[in-house]
């Protein structure tokens, strides 16, 4: 797997039963997966040579993000690596331009979007769109297409004077009109080399200042067939993209009961978490054997309701206290750390809570997380 | 942790979500924890500068065997490091004759005992058993009171004759009426530090030529009152005894309903292991709760029916091709593979099942276990 960061800590968890040889490429030692897996490289992604050579004697390589370059990925399947999801999958996870021309081209509903060239063609974006905004069209969504994640490559812009930012780092930029969402919704499934799929229950993903905070699975009063069409939208999409592992579909539901999508993740997302817990076989499970060709698990929920809620880092460094606190205050608590640097802000861990009382399911984790990042102090 | 088997490599796995740095020490790099964990130092726990070497820096110690001398672990108390269970503690899992007169000296019910001397001595013990005996009061069983694991240093003997073999390795040994049960159950409790303590639910485990083969939770039509008092002798015995940590009491169970002690392990033990994917939380998870001193995780059963089955080696080194057909026979079965060389009758993982229809997670177990050993082809 390349990249140490906490999806290849959890996959390398989710490895260890099925007895596989789990090999990591990290930048660091102290990354997140680095700490507790036992075979690992220290490298640059990036140089192409500390790929090939890391990738030597793997029988397949996943990816932990999806920042490795496109033509790196190339090269190690011209070298007769396996590579899963390959690179003309991911290509559509890497670049948000290529994703939307995709999608456009197989009919799958998004937010209206467009490259845009600078502050001027983003003020014609904006005219464009007329209907649901502003008189001038904005609000409008900038994000460059390359390198974004967790809000950072995201603009929100109410004139052409607040849309010079973007086009700063040299990179292409998407326009997309702002959606009027009612919440947002993910489609989570994992697709198999010889096309065995399994879904997930859709789940509700609630955003805190532009990250993750919570997921409720299933979405809670989800509509049975817009549920469906949800689930089938992301298989098709796996499908027609020749998706290998786990695909993340981000979802708008919009006031009038329509689906768009937002955005596409190719490994393990923070919107499948709760199946650590909450699923017969876990998204880091189905990963591992979607991307060795095996069977895939049950993908089934064992608990009416799960919550995951995101912990951010507060001002305690040290989380000993605080789990004395939440473990005592809750039994059934499923606490999982990533063994990072705790910083103000920064995703250091999550949390899991399952049973069959949805206000008493989020109270419980919203408490814990809270509690965790130093918010809640009782 | 001390030692690199399968237990230890199920710990850190369940570790991995609490963020701590699991340490390890291993014989050799190809162990089955020292596979998987990231900070492991190979060395001999016997040799006691390696020991206190490798603690150095430990906020505790652990193990995944009875092995480690007792004395090193008093030096380790002396020199500071805390070692959970303590070695007042583990001894009564070392030694099989210090067990006995301790469980003796606080009423708990074993079989009949004595330590024995020699051949003739055994003879005049087999003559005092009397009662539900032959005759002349053999079979009897005979144990080394240090050493000895899954049927390794235990001998049914049926005369003097035969008794010369267990005084050969110049160990102290135990003899042991054979007890007529109806079966062996066990007890699992946790217990921690400050004297939290949790009990699963008592087990039904079946034993083929001395080797678990398969474990029930709960144990089928075990009389209520019956388990009770077994989870009550498990923590008393905890209690008693100071262990901190899992805690197995493996059980006869007599066919005029009395419990009697057979063994006691101080470690995650093979009878816990359905709690992985049958528990709230993992016999594994637990243990490092209560080695750390965290409160302790709600060990109540997530199913009405758990069954685990032991995967013993077989004629196949590569499990791929079995994986391929257990996976796509039963989407729920959950597989836990150690990594190690496959041989003949070895232990080399074990399969989980679970359910509402004990027929059916039997089967399903069953034929999983039979399948990836390669005595059942289809």
């Amino acid at each position: 797997m390349v990249g140490g960061g906490q999806l290849a800590r959890m996959t390398h968890e989710a490895g260890i039963p099925l007895g596989i040889r789990f090999k990591l490429l990290s930048d660091t030692p102290q990354d997140s997966a680095a700490q507790v897996v036992g075979d690992v490289v220290i490298g640059d992604y990036r140089d192409l040579d500390t790929l090939r050579a890391f990738a030597r004697g793997c029988d397949v390589i996943t990816f932990d993000h999806e920042h490795v370059p496109t033509e790196h990925l190339w090269a190690l399947e011209a070298d007769g690596i396996p590579v899963r999801p390959g690179p003309d999958a991911l290509v559509h996870a890497q670049d948000k331009g290529v994703m939307r021309a995709k999608l456009d081209a197989i009919g799958v509903p998004c937010p209206r979007h467009r490259i845009v060239s600078d502050p001027a063609d983003v003020e014609r974006f904006a005219a464009e769109l007329g209907g649901g905004q502003a008189p001038d069209g904005f609000p409008v969504i900038l994000k460059t297409v390359r390198g974004g994640y967790d809000g950072k490559g995201v603009w929100v812009v109410r004139s052409s004077k607040e849309a010079a930012e973007p086009f700063r780092a040299g990179v292409p930029v998407l326009a997309e009109e702002k959606v009027d969402f009612a919440r947002e919704l993910a489609a989570n499934i994992v697709r198999s080399p010889h096309g065995q799929a399994v879904a997930y229950p859709v789940v509700e993903s609630i955003q805190v200042d532009g990250v993750c905070d919570t997921v409720i699975a299933p979405a809670p009063d989800l509509d049975e067939e817009l549920a469906g069409q949800a689930q089938q939208l992301a298989l098709r999409i796996a499908q027609e993209l020749g998706v290998v592992g786990h695909l993340a579909v981000e979802l708008f539901e919009t006031a009038d009961g329509r689906i768009l999508v937002n955005e596409l993740a190719m490994r393990p997302h923070n919107s499948g978490h709760w199946t650590q817990d909450g699923a017969i076989t876990s998204q880091f499970a189905n990963h591992v054997r979607a991307v060795l060709d095996l069977p895939l698990g049950d993908p089934r929920p064992r608990a009416p309701w799960t919550v995951m809620a995101n912990v951010l880092g507060g001002d305690y460094p040290d989380m000993y206290y605080a789990y004395l606190h939440c473990m005592a205050r809750d039994p059934q608590l499923k606490i999982h750390m990533y063994g990072k640097d705790v910083k103000p802000g920064r995703k250091v861990g999550h949390v899991n809570t399952y049973g069959d009382d949805l206000a008493d399911v989020r109270e419980r984790a919203a408490h814990a997380a809270g509690y965790l990042r130093g918010t809640i102090t009782e």
